[in-house]
């Protein structure tokens, strides 16, 4: 498992979420409680949105809690949208092409969860990537297949329609393979513009993620990064969240077609 | 804090105590039982005596749990004296130059405990280090300042002598420094032949350390790897234990003169 | 380009030909004479034969020049049969997966040269890797899927065969994919008893490789490690050389079938 | 030795120098022309003025010619005044806290150059750095004591100054210890308002060091980043060079009291 978070809104300093609270991003390094482990040590990735026209990334092998470059970037970094991830690695290798955030273009997504016996099936689904996607393949995680299998289906113009098509094809590649393990998928995704957050699961347990609206900026985390529990809600399994600037929060059913 | 152990005896390769046990070293360093700390993610390290007359040394800031290498080398290195280690920083950087073991010459070195209020003394620590031997200081944290004090004060010729003096010295920086922290203190040295392994606190809690003798063979551990807990001994508070090859196993009481 | 070596003879030391001549690896990590660049720092690795059935494997992402893990292994670890490299990257991330030699059982592959545009064939060079060893493909660079590749086609039981088949059908690719780039292959394998170096190039520029024997020993480099110039032969173009111990030294043209 | 670049001026993109140029100082980490060698591979670090009352830091053990996070790094960030630095080390270790440049609180310092036998001279040049200083030594090298001990004696009130006083303080140190070697210095500091560069040596070779104006900006580089030369002025030895916004460059003659 791993543990996340996504901002979108008026910009703030990434230290105000990542390093500060008393449960930051940095904390659940060594201390999440709702993960599946406390322990996300397997490095650690950044993204964020500023004067350019595709994000910053910053992806390190080193676990948060001890890396200085981390605490100073993201008190120096101001940003109206940005990602910050954890990793607890499922079994692959950890270097800096397996952390999320992944970045193509303008685009990002980062996920946390699992795909059911990703080994037996790690082939296809690179499969489904195209040949002009493919060389942006730089890792060999889950994660990265499932984005760019996305990118190559719409991701960029419609991600909720395009990540329920592609996790569909994905549940069609576990079920061919004969897994009955599941896959888990909280995930977030963005253009730039707009902020897109996914729970959905194949079992009942889908990983966390609650959300927090406040003035105009949105906050969606793995697990709340401080005790104003009053402020938190949990977004419902298999819904997804879309926030836009200017926009009220929407929250929707999310579903997956299992028969493609 | 941290989590180690020591083996002397027939030659073994370092995988059947720092990877294969259900308690392994590696597991250790992310679910540890009786440490401050469950996880040990501050790096790790080897020293092992084999042909040479230096001791071979590997030392990586990489979490145990994640690095490849370890395990590698771990399967083909045999060896029948050797020391590994996975650190807990208690403040200072996580570097390969403050992993443990420390080596100098023949002689190794590894520590877990505190010394309190460590930065408040680390000067008048490093003080103790003469001329000749602080170009070894490469680090700088604490145990690698003990050791180097102690080489100074005769660490190879009679490392409890040394020693003893040694956290004396150390006991009274503290004091001077009008501190009400303790010292605690679970160590290893060895020479290349004999293995000397201390626990001793300034207050009534230091780090555990356990022992067992099977045949030739002597294994200290933080912390028992396996669950044959009628085989493991604790070493009790304010005591060493000295083990040779061909000797019996020698524990006796350790003190500290804490007014020098 | 890269820069290695390859040992097999009465054991030593990594640290003979690793560390300690004028010219060593370790020297030709910051300066090679006769590769693309001086500069081979974009990792390095170590592989060698001992007690176990698979050789251990040391791999790093820091320049060999400033590794003293990499010191004090050589130092300490004696081997009849071992593997170093020195790696500059022809493009893909500078990551330990990425990082030669590369292991599979008993096997032991490097290689220093480049294949064409391998950006551009990359995922049909993955497609020749069959479904059994893809889960073993754990980087993203074009010497790891010759391996895979070739180990598919007999690798383990005639390299020699193999590897031209191997490299045939790499050629084929290129030509189809319109490159007119080379495929430049110095390289060698193992498979803990016979040592197979090969060099080959599809135009008139093959990397180089070197060879002496010494008493019961071969030692096969990309450049002399040291000046005794009177002793190194050159493995001609186009040739591959077989050491098995207690054998005659094999050199004998090598070719690989393009049409295929 | 090391290469450098410091900017004060309009706020541009840290890449406009770091990467861009035909000759960028990622360019100079392998291929650098007037240092002592070409390959600066020995980590690097950035340093880099924004909205806080301290700047920014990111320094890391990878050469810069292969880091993805320097890159995106420095595509992100706009800053009116920032130091890069790669570094080739004279002896001490590849960690991050020997990467310069080296910050406390609003102060950057970064340094090119050698203290004649620093391994001697060492703890002598730690016992220049008082105790409320002290706790902030986190490397070993001897540029990060040059610093220390020059805030110590008014770096951050007059530069000129007070690094004329230390480095004066730094030659009786190797006169009294005997030393034969030259130190050479080419260095810049900022309080984050003005930029000072130093070039000295006390023998005829200072490193190299280039400036330019243009409108609002002062560029100060170990060696120019583009083929403009008509552009670039050598700083002369032994003289020192000041940059406020919106005031004309000084260039002074720079004296060291070798006698203190």
């Amino acid at each position: 498992m791993c543990r996340f978070l996504a901002y979108l809104g008026t910009p703030i300093f990434l230290s105000d979420l990542v390093c500060a609270p008393a449960h930051s991003l940095i904390h659940q390094s060594m201390h999440a409680d709702e993960g599946k482990t406390p322990t996300n040590g397997d490095g650690f990735g950044l993204g964020w949105y500023g004067e350019r026209e595709e994000p910053g990334l910053y992806r390190e092998i080193r676990p948060a809690w001890s890396d200085e470059n981390l605490r100073s970037l993201c008190a120096q970094v101001r940003s109206r949208l940005f990602f910050a991830h954890v990793r607890a690695s499922t079994g692959t290798a950890t270097t800096r092409a397996n952390c999320h955030p992944f970045g193509l273009g303008r685009q990002m997504f980062m996920h946390n969860g699992q795909v059911g016996d990703y080994p037996r099936i790690k082939r296809r689904m690179e499969a489904m990537i195209p040949d002009g996607l493919y060389e942006h393949r730089l890792g060999t995680g889950d994660t990265e297949a499932i984005f760019l299998a996305a990118m190559a289906d719409g991701l960029a113009e419609e991600p909720v329609g395009a990540m329920g098509r592609t996790l569909g094809r994905v549940m069609g590649l576990m079920r061919d393979a004969g897994s009955s393990q599941p896959l888990r998928f909280a995930a977030a995704h963005s253009d730039g513009t707009a902020l897109t957050c996914f729970r959905w699961a194949s079992d009942d347990r889908p990983p966390s993620l609650y959300w927090r609206r406040v003035a105009d900026s949105v906050l969606v985390v793995s697990e709340p990064v401080d005790e104003r529990s009053a402020g938190w809600q949990k977004l419902a399994p298999n819904h997804v969240l879309v926030a836009r600037p200017g926009a009220a929060v929407e929250v929707r059913p999310f579903g997956v077609l299992s028969d493609m």
